[in-house]
């Protein structure tokens, strides 16, 4: 396994070239499989730290992260907001260079404000990872998918790649559209009108406000979970017309390939955008992406932190 | 030490039957010895992982479950409420499948519904734990009960075992109750009349109405914790009144032969259930339950996660 | 290196002896270079726990001494206030037996109430580590204050060290105070008059009501962080006046000489009592006081829970 990975931090996905993209998702391939050994463990990060710096509440992404940390032996230090300085009014900036000084070798970062871990990165002397900014982007995410993807149908090139809900505000949705169309895949983002980016032209991505066109050969179908609190909004009808023009229920699904892929970063709002038996349906490939989660932050943590020439596993 | 525990999960004690417990007690005893050493820590579930999944704050059934997957080698995530994917409205049984997918093998679950642990074991492919559900089972705390009588007394069998305060609400008082009455010793409960059980006669549990007769003969005085918000309802008479008429004091202690032990699973409401006299008490085993509490989760764990044919320590 | 460390707990300043600082200033450096390593761990206290109980939230210091337990390969269990059994009542004395029973080796205790460390050594049979209690004493600040001013003059002894701000209340200043007076070093105290101690006189500390003369020859600025809620009191005047009579600006740093060390224990209020030229400075030592601060806690811990005659790395 190469560790010919030319980045010290993981920020965006429009950082990555195609070989370093292959290269992560090859080492996955790795460590997909100690997770499920009976020792789910490696020494390939003994000593180095790890710290998991939250200023948004996400269990799923902090766990899965812990626990790759923790599988490839490294010491894992949490930091949430609640508990943190910056209810003592500290600074980004000084919170960031005071852990600095504590030698982790990797800070994860999740933050409301677009750009938080990029700013990191460029004043601190350890590798960064984005573990989702703002609406920005949400490289692990995009990867974890990928990942997905490509144990199903053996490719990343020449698919056709649906993502369905609110696009404009979905950093899942923008780190994925770049990366699917990085290996030439199309991408079609379909939601109302009011719901669309604004980067689709720039990404060469089509812009769709139907199911029916949107979903007609794709064969991945990423569903986008709604914030209920736009709902609430303006920008969106009720949750019960959302769903029935939106939602990808079978009647919907069916407006795709038999054989496509029905994907949801989490958590799902069930009967929203996500009918409980396509969630639950032989297409879904939910589950399967919180198990590469782990493996594809595994990956991340060892080309960001692993000492080269060292057998990963 | 044997391991033949022919159970997956342990959610309750009528699960299990006589052979089980002794074989986690017998086991519990070897790792009780663990923690008294200078290195307390065995490499059993080296490469095992258990995530702590508490729905209700619990520091010391929390502490003592994260302890003992520490003592046995294994990596511990922690997962509570406050900043669980619950507050974005995902569903328990969504929730449960996101961390089964990340290949756990134990999951220790605390709730406030009765019943969710084992709504969780029969949808997860890994082993579950009941650490407190609602208001029908506490099994590890009736096991480190009953590690404490058996090292006091020798025995299980032929007990009288006294359960004093509210039996009605208390997860602790049920799980005793099953414990103590499988081994054929015999259980009485007291307390208010409004706070006595309906399952007390299908177990043949003995109902008093007075602390005279309830401690008459009890080798085992398990005081419960009183909760507050029943005092303020209809269910109780003043707080004075209740600790006048229930609380264990050294009076009322007297009731019950000089070598009887008391129990409290803590935190104790002193002055109320039971006297500071009594709480730090020749006769308490207070600490004791604590300290049998991080063994009795260590040989779950191992029993659960262990490999066979492991030498445990 | 030796190991002759005469105490069991680390509560204050002042039940240590030259000798012991030494020896623990002498083990930090040791471990200082720990953190540096590529590999930033060493199996010192494998299968030892520390317990880190903060009844104040302080990310800075639970950080700091969760890693220094990791890297000393220790067993590290955090308990905050917010999730601890006290919201249900119990007292400190039974959180402190609870945890007493469950074996660990070394408890770090920050608590808002003088003495409360000092309360729980005398009731516990393991060892105690203050962390900080109330406006009494925050040894481990002081002694990863003095590590970090050995390392930049080689030495304790002969220095004059300036304390500016809110000394009447503060634990950093006392217990710096008390470890400088303790080598023979001058310490001068500056602030406004409402805001100095009374235990000046008795430590042999200078009392200045200016900066000017308390900056005259100053090896060591030590700022300390103004309690906002203070400046809302009658204690002070406003913010702005403040900053302009005591704060340490790149104009009132010329006071002292231009090899003079500023330290603060953040975090800092940029633009009150440090400004932020000052605080990025050449002569700030900020983040070298964070670095410190993870050697002098891995040296305490081995101090308190090492075993005699091993070799610490």
């Amino acid at each position: 396994m190469s560790r010919a990975f030319p980045h010290r931090h993981l920020l965006d996905i429009d950082d990555l070239e195609v070989p370093d993209i292959v290269s992560l998702l090859d080492s996955a391939e790795v460590f997909f499989e100690v997770s499920r050994r009976p020792v789910r463990k490696v020494p390939t990060l003994r000593g180095k730290t790890l710290i998991n710096l939250f200023y948004e509440a996400s269990t799923r992404t902090r766990t899965s992260f812990e626990l790759a940390g923790k599988r490839l032996s490294a010491d894992v230090v949490n930091i949430s907001t609640s508990v943190s300085s910056v209810t003592k009014g500290e600074t980004l900036l000084d919170t960031v260079k005071t852990l600095e000084a504590m030698r982790p070798d990797v800070v994860v970062v999740r933050h409301s404000a677009s750009g938080a871990p990029q700013f990191i990165s460029e004043r601190i002397a350890c590798s960064v990872v984005n573990a989702g900014d703002g609406q920005h982007a949400h490289p692990t995410q995009a990867l974890l998918d990928a990942f997905t993807v490509r144990r199903k149908f053996g490719t990343l090139e020449g698919l056709t790649v649906a993502i369905c809900g609110d696009s404009a505000h979905s950093r899942v949705a923008r780190s994925n559209a770049l990366l699917f169309r990085l290996f030439g895949s199309k991408v079609r983002i379909v939601g109302p009108r009011t719901l669309l980016p604004a980067y689709a032209e720039s990404l060469g991505v089509e812009v769709h406000e139907q199911l029916e066109t949107a979903l007609d050969g794709a064969n991945v179908v990423m569903v986008l979970r709604i914030q209920r609190e736009r709902l609430e909004g303006a920008l969106l009808p009720s949750m019960r017309e959302y769903s029935r023009t939106f939602g990808i229920s079978p009647r919907t699904l069916a407006l795709a390939p038999a054989d496509a892929l029905v994907m949801h970063p989490g958590p799902m709002n069930r009967g929203v955008e996500i009918h409980p038996d396509v969630a639950d349906g032989p297409q879904s490939a939910v589950l399967d992406q919180v198990e590469a989660g782990v493996a594809i932050r595994m990956a991340i943590l060892y080309h960001l932190a692993g000492e080269a020439g060292v057998d990963p596993t």
